[in-house]
């Protein structure tokens, strides 16, 4: 079990699906990781001045990511309403990583894991703001 | 002349205004400082148990306050056109978190020097996204 | 398999044993979540006048723990030798941080998983650190 | 007046010089977005091939300034004496990254603009450790 997983379970009664928070927290906190590990990666290719785009978008990526794993890690997040706009901007970052490096991964094997990791970001992303959604009506009603 | 004003002259020839940029930048750049300071400050305040809303929104404010001064610090903000809706959301939180700290500032020196910093950055934002505008409209005429 | 070591197998070629660089990254980046989440975890307790140290500590922790997690994702981290001393820095704050959770754990139950987050990565930090020493020697013999 | 100092003078009795520790957080904060800028700008030179090096040193200041910005802005830092090493790591870093810099300036400006950055925040490193020897020495007396 992750250690996102477990702080959730060790303090937080909330009304939100603890397994659906900590995938997202553990895969935006991956996401992170692998943009931050593909732009290192992108710096050490022979064809770096054709990674341009890759290396901006993967820059960028990292820090909403960065920023969005901490926003997501706290109460406020759900209880202020910030989080889901964020959410969205950090999904669509994810979205457009994901396909620039799709493009490369066929040449360079590092794309290609950084690839997986921004999908799977977004669709966490996704799965959180769809549980958000599904707590707001369940309010209404 | 700040630096970020400094390193926009040296390099970048975009249709953005420079100087509205730079300003975004340095006022992001002082507000997620002022936000950091703004947590260290409350929890040195005897009634440490009444400023929880306002430390969690600092926190907040802080993480998405640096990651977006390095995004707007990078050409893909423009490009990519992702820098509107997360400039959108830093604008909202540093609105929120402004609120909270202009509740406190009377009795809380330090948070009314935070309010100011979050409020310069709120309109710094608005004023970028309003460059942006500008920038689309003459873009279709 | 994690993206760390993914990444790793995908594209670097170094002397660095990639497990223990992987296992360094990851504890890393799961002790930066970890002492965020437990920041907020901290400020819900009803106690919280009496965890100021520990908020601070885990603060410290997190934003060294976020920096080092990049730092070491870098092939600089290495090359450059300034990896070793910031290594050390994230090892001596893990300890201080995992000491001070670990005094409140038995009341708080996020403060027992976060001391385990900073205790392994304090460990992986270490041992990172001896595989540094480790190629060191290998390269005057 | 900064935001820094203005917070500085607005909570904390503590005996370290506000002026000196101000002067830090600016330089840091500053040096933090330069080098973000920095590596934005090279990534759009020409011979990007050959800026590799400067990348990856700027990718690593602007992280370990970002952490040292909100560590030094933590009365921790003062008081747990991890602050020393990780701001002598800090202006260990900066030095790097400035004569990187300055090997390029004369053919890129930007280069020029972050090599100023990085001696003015390796200066200010310098400065904010000479406050804490004076502040050792005096309670030794």
């Amino acid at each position: 079990m992750s250690y996102a997983k477990q702080m959730l379970e060790s303090y937080r009664a909330s009304a939100i699906d603890a397994n659906v928070l900590a995938a997202a927290i553990d895969a935006l906190s991956d996401c992170a990781q692998a943009c931050t590990a593909n732009v290192d990666a992108d710096l050490g290719d022979a064809d770096v001045a054709s990674m341009i785009k890759c290396l901006r978008l993967c820059l960028d990526c990292a820090d909403v990511c960065t920023a969005t794993t901490r926003v997501a890690s706290r109460k406020t997040a759900y209880e202020e309403g910030f989080a889901r706009p964020l959410i969205e901007v950090c999904a669509a970052i994810c979205a457009r990583c994901g396909d620039e490096c799709e493009r490369h991964a066929p040449m360079h094997p590092h794309c290609g894991v950084c690839e997986q990791a921004c999908r799977r970001c977004e669709q966490a992303c996704r799965d959180l703001l769809a549980e958000y959604s599904r707590l707001a009506t369940a309010r209404l009603t």
